[in-house]
């Protein structure tokens, strides 16, 4: 191994991991889960260290020790982010003020740390048709779509449409059309604290959406993209009793 | 007239008037030009005065006299951008700097204005092939779309497709897809200095657009919208020698 | 009353009203609590119908029918911020979301309803000291500061300096300095679902900020500014069954 | 050298080189020209490649062929922003749009370029004085101030005070207060097309500014933070004539 490159972006991927034990076409497409369809993907990327960890482990696998060691962690929720503990979410919130970076994924608009980060309600409309999705970019150049044309193509997927209820975005990155003819900013970024967020729109359990190259490569950036370290660590300060106009 | 009213917004209307004097499909739809088919509608709403001006009128119909005599300037230009006269674009710039509400419409993209505030190419995709066009509501509630339900069809219009290369909006009001499967941001806002600056996709010359009843609402919202007369006038101060924290 | 003038903007003044009861400057400062000082002032505008409410009143004054008949909530808080019950914000929150404009004035920065909007920790420097403040216009034109001129001077207040941890904001209207040479954006905007958030620093209770015109102007002009009401409602969909580019 | 490393950010510092020449003061500060006391500073930087260039070299030496070798340019001007070529104008704005980063220094806030950039008028408050400044950081963790406490000082600079009229930044990642009691938004950030644009406030040609370590800190960071290669270069298509949806 190389002694002078940078050190890897530690990666964190969260998933519910739920759908894969009860509905076999999803345990078809993602025989491991899709936490590790996409930790397979990213694993290949040697500056990125991978791990991943599911709502039955204990503790939901988020430890504040495990989250000091993560500087990005990307997030799949669905049917069951009313058992995601409050504790838990408190921990991964103040991560992210602090500077961790987070990728929240397709129906993760609803988990619960993404609505604590927004401040909204996240609804949106979704309609299970498989209709065909295109992904167009709205910022080339953007790290996030790095490698990527001016659009991806998904066969089938999910349709998410307008109004997605989150604040304006600091950056609108990608925006989706459906055969039905709705819309959806598809993929977006804030910042909270010191912490990078971005959202992704595609992958819905029933589709192999985690398999496509593409979509994969925008998760790759995405965790590039999101890892800060920051340096000197975010001081919050509180009382302060002397003026700096005197102080020097 | 009730006295108590507040007075009118001063709309003015500048079109490049061509499209009508060639091409006999655009003066069916428009006979009076596209100008005076906005300025019909608008003119319904008592609270806003309105007023045309064109590209071959004397100065283009734009003086200083004149912008300091209107609150909002709705621009639509498209085959004669270039016959602009500088002087006339540096007025207009410097009206919005100081408050002047601007809305552009359509192929007003390239308008020379508009690329001058914008600070950047304002290119876009491109296609004439009467695409149906959906324009779906990202900020319901916002003032532009007051009286819009979520979406508003148009049967046929040109394709205006991402990416379009204008800076990051303040605010993302409608996207736009088309039967094509493109999408596009259709309308959005930008401040510059004082002045309040909307841009609204709809409106190709070969199209009945702007005798649609919801396009001429949004226009009419934007009219409002935009309107601001600072109170006090903005100052821009340059050389200042005396400090405050003593002064008081 | 004139028969044809808008209907008037309904503010609701919420005061935790605690410091007043227990020391006797700020008892001496506002006899009748610093929501009265504040509504008596927003009273002379014959636009504004101002009511107020506290912490002490039952349900702290806030129920579902209340805020559907209030278009703007100005809200105060400070050593008792952990008695406001989670269902009252829970109102607050839905409301905002839904249009209804809240104003959060100084130590409000940790009130649990604007903490929920952030998604961040809202933290900040402080220093009780009598510093004199300067709150300088960085958006001269803004609706939030007509009538203000470039800059305000508050003879002693308590200083708030950077960083203040909230989200990127969608405009900063005003900067603080203060005599210790800190700094302090004072004067904010954000959105969320269909609601105007500001905040506004000024307004420690042992100084008589909240009897300086010019402040009490900001707070008036925040409240035409935070109204809006949406027409029509915001719609939050969910399921959608019918994809609208075949439906017309 | 490392094979394995990253190529180098190029850096391009442009200079106006006119006060070294007829202020004894400035020549006595910076012998070989503040671009070379900058360029000094960021080439102990091992991951950056820095040259310099001036509005005396032939074409400003600024050319498209050298635009095409450069990552970051970095400008500073003052006393003959009005001498700058504007073909030399539209190479840089075309760059920036491009993806070349732009980190414009001090009195730049007049260059053409960055006016071109801004489309505002830029204008500020200003005041010879030595004011002492004080820059305090408002997003720490943010990669424009790595290794940056929370605040700056510099003993004497001249004061720049509010309002600065460019439009609602992306980012405010500093701010300053001077002795005199101004604000001023000191470090900013926005996007024009593929490029980053950097605005950081210190540097007055009379004051030893660009030996301070903090202050060429921040310029190092901003070469690294702006510099984007985007992959695949920026594409503007123009006309479109087959529609997504049915070609795939």
């Amino acid at each position: 191994m190389d002694p002078h490159a940078p050190a890897p972006v530690r990666v964190l991927i969260w998933h519910e991991h739920r759908h894969e034990k009860i509905n076999p076409r999803v345990a078809d497409l993602y025989p491991d889960g899709m936490h590790e369809a996409i930790a397979a993907a990213l694993r290949l990327d040697p500056r990125l260290r991978v791990e991943t960890a599911t709502l039955d482990d204990p503790n939901h696998g988020i430890t504040a020790d495990r989250l000091a060691d993560t500087d990005v962690i990307v997030w799949w929720g669905h049917m069951a982010h009313h058992e995601v503990n409050d504790d838990a979410v408190d921990l991964v919130t103040r991560a992210v003020w602090d500077g961790t970076g987070a990728v929240f994924l397709h129906s993760a608009h609803f988990a619960k740390p993404f609505k604590r980060l927004m401040g909204t309600g996240c609804d949106l409309k979704w309609r299970e048709a498989g209709d065909k999705e295109i992904l167009w970019v709205t910022r080339p150049g953007h790290p996030l779509v790095d490698g990527i044309d001016d659009h991806i193509v998904l066969p089938h997927e999910e349709m998410y449409g307008e109004f997605f209820d989150v604040p304006e975005p600091d950056e609108t990155v990608m925006i989706s059309s459906f055969s039905g003819g709705e819309v959806f900013r598809s993929l977006m970024t804030w910042t909270r604290g010191a912490g990078r967020v971005a959202y992704f729109r595609p992958g819905h359990e029933t589709y192999p959406t985690y398999h496509d190259p593409q979509v994969l490569r925008v998760i790759r950036n995405a965790c590039h993209w999101a890892a800060t370290r920051p340096t000197p660590p975010v001081q919050r300060f509180g009382k302060h009793d002397v003026g700096w106009m005197d102080a020097g």
